[in-house]
């Protein structure tokens, strides 16, 4: 019995140095068991050449599973080095609609043409012209054409005839589709109900009528929250008219949910596109040079906020100290605040509050934040015998600047969403740089305050 | 035909007008067709006293599910609300074994002996009482015992007779698991196989038998890991001798996708527990007052490198404008690529590389970044006409500091995760304020270092 694999050192090396001696058989012998998911992540650590070798000895049905399954980038350089009439041929004729559809999209459209011509299953061939028409993070654009249909005054006999037609081109089939004879998607008939009702009984009146459906434009992230919220391993598609065109099964949507979350994660961290440790150079610097040049240019500004303040900051030097704290607080109170929205409307954007009531929540939060923070502040300053207007003036300046950003780290990414923009751009450099900014302004401003009234200016 | 329902604010205030009025038909008619999900997102928003109305109102089986999509702490006020024996024959009986320990471990351990020992079905009870002594991030701890096992020798007959049988108490099947006579697991069998296979064949020639199955005490990250690499939508649980023990629904790991992709989202945003928008102000600032305290003392330590080489501060004004964007720039590189490796580990952690060849990676990206973030900086203050040994030392500085934050915060998430601790640390508050630091420190070293050799200390 099979257990999930892990790819050992030792299994690596054995295999590269059967590929290097051109052993087809070993080879084959080696891999053959294997899940086309753990071919997969051999394939992601094998060079090209090696690749390609292998590849070509794989039973096209698992080679197309394994295409499937590797990572982005690989998949593109093995199609590059692959003949158009074997994409075609060995590869589409065997995959699931969807991911048809998903591997020729990563092809130059020309090319695209040139494989969709040489396609022997043509059922297949205007499957994936269909399903390549709906926009790529729609329902439409994450649905399969993999589904069973049965009209609704079909037996049970009839119905799991039809399953049994379909089963070669149908791998995993948890339900069957009930629809009129317009096509209009009618109810859902579990197998278990087929397997457990009487022969005889017509499929409208066994099948669940009161069915949760989505339309093809609906966002795929949408499509996810749906399929979590009522736990649903597969989701009916329908077109405007109701007419039932296309099913969602759960791993694609566990692939948008993980996606969403990385992207999310990507934006916190600053990095502007999938990348992986093993990535190159050239890629991972593109995915982090921008944001770096973005915290280049606030801190340039930064610089010149400072410039702006050089009398005051000359005249009582130990406002200095605290520069780097305050501008660390402001960066750090603005995620806080950003990303707890950015969370919120991630889990549970079905029903939102008014901005108002959510700006005064947060506020409620940064005064009790900011005042023991600031005391905090106080007692040590204090404590370490700092000068008194000083003193004073960083507290009050660190109060005021964990407020400002606590609302408008709250207000951008309800702003953005408001706009159809997402949200998790706030947590992004732009908004923690202007955060930065804002601080050393405030801090600065309040001490040319303070000193003018109370002090030697 | 229900579609997915979305809460309007017009629907609640008609509700919760029929509360106020105890008008108990008229608000039956208004959640009648409910799915439990929306019922559980209308008691989110109601008051306790509302909820308990409309709680006692609802079928118990409707109930039950509600309560499962309840949130945790909403869960929690609700339970303590209602009498123990209601909790155990009204609730309790009618969820799946797995929802039914999670419902019951948020009780006190007193409460839980009293509920259990009011349950009715006392098959249900040791079911619950079973999954209780595994570990809450466990497969044991998320799996069910709800499942459909057959024996090896069973005909397609005998399997169908047996679903039947328990029609009632699974309700979602989508495959039964074979075994032999010692409970071992054998095979699976898909329900769609036993849907078109001829009545008399037997179990055993039937099945897939090259299957994916876990242990009890496989971490339920891992769980997640192999149902998303494999595509699986239930996963067999056995014990340490084999023997089929519970099963694992994809819907129940999507949730520990969705956590544990939130639990680093949290730790990099510098949150300490999951929180959102609409929790208490107690809540918020627990949540969020600690990581800030944090910074403030890393802020305060700043102070103190400051204060430290105030002479070389005075000496030269221009450095001081320069101190925010190096501080930040330490930080935000640092974070990136702490991220990455994060990242990196949580999406593909089978198979990773040895740590030197990481750390030799990451040094070639942030060699790449810091000369062209430093030539730009070294570019800008050359334009804008600041002194020469100033724009030599912050560009040499700003270099040091990004090839020092990058391998820092590649090797920290890599050591941490090389001990078993959660790597998703390094990206929170305690190493973007060392790298803070640490970034002042060697501006400030490096000129004093070269101010002291061409300079006029």
């Amino acid at each position: 019995m099979a257990q999930n694999y892990e790819i050992t050192r030792e299994f690596l090396q054995k295999l590269q140095g059967l590929i290097e001696l051109r052993d087809e058989k070993s080879c084959l012998v080696m891999i053959a068991d294997l899940h086309p998911a753990d071919i997969a992540e051999i394939i992601d650590i094998l060079s090209m050449e090696e690749v390609l070798f292998l590849f070509l000895l794989l039973d096209s049905e698992i080679a197309a599973d394994a295409l499937v399954e590797l990572e982005e980038d690989d998949r593109e350089r093995l199609l590059k080095a692959l003949p158009s009439d074997v994409i075609a041929k060995e590869y589409l004729d065997n995959m699931d609609s969807d991911d048809a559809a998903d591997v020729l999209a990563e092809l130059d459209v020309e090319r695209q043409e040139e494989v969709l011509s040489k396609m022997e299953d043509m059922e297949q061939a205007g499957d994936i012209v269909a399903l390549m028409n709906y926009g790529e993070n729609t329902a439409g654009g994450i649905m399969a054409k993999e589904y069973i249909a049965v009209h609704e005054d079909w037996t049970v006999d009839e119905c799991i005839k039809e399953i049994r037609r379909q089963v070669e081109e149908v791998e995993e089939v948890y339900f069957v589709y009930v629809i009129d004879r317009n096509e209009v998607l009618q109810g859902v008939l579990s197998l278990k109900t087929l397997l457990i009702s009487p022969a005889k009984r017509n499929a409208i009146n066994l099948c669940e009528k009161d069915i949760i459906s989505v339309k093809t434009d609906l966002d795929d992230e949408d499509v996810g929250k749906i399929m979590q919220k009522y736990d649903m391993v597969a989701l009916p598609v329908v077109d405007s008219l109701g007419r039932l065109v296309g099913r969602i099964t759960i791993d694609d949507v566990v692939d948008v949910i993980r996606d969403e979350a990385d992207k999310d994660y990507q934006l916190i961290s600053g990095i502007s596109e999938d990348v992986e440790p093993d990535d190159s150079l050239i890629v991972q610097t593109r995915a982090r040079l921008p944001w770096l040049v973005i915290g280049l240019v606030g801190g340039i500004l930064g610089a010149s906020v400072l410039r702006f303040f050089e009398p005051e900051l000359n005249l009582n030097k130990a406002l200095i100290l605290f520069l780097p704290l305050i501008a660390a607080m402001a960066g750090n109170v603005g995620v806080q605040s950003s990303s707890i929205i950015v969370q919120g409307l991630a889990n549970n954007g079905l029903y939102t509050n008014s901005i108002g009531r959510r700006i005064f929540k947060e506020l409620g939060v940064s005064l009790v934040n900011g005042l023991i923070l600031s005391l905090l502040l106080l007692a040590f300053n204090l404590l370490s015998g700092e000068d008194y207007l000083v003193t004073a003036t960083v507290s009050i300046a660190l109060f005021s600047v964990i407020i400002f950003a606590s609302v408008f780290g709250t207000l951008v990414p309800l702003v953005l969403n408001h706009y159809k923009i997402d949200p998790a751009l706030a947590t992004g450099p732009f908004i923690t740089t202007t955060n930065d900014i804002m601080g050393l302004m405030i801090y600065l401003f309040l001490a040319k305050l303070l000193f003018g009234i109370f002090g030697i200016m």
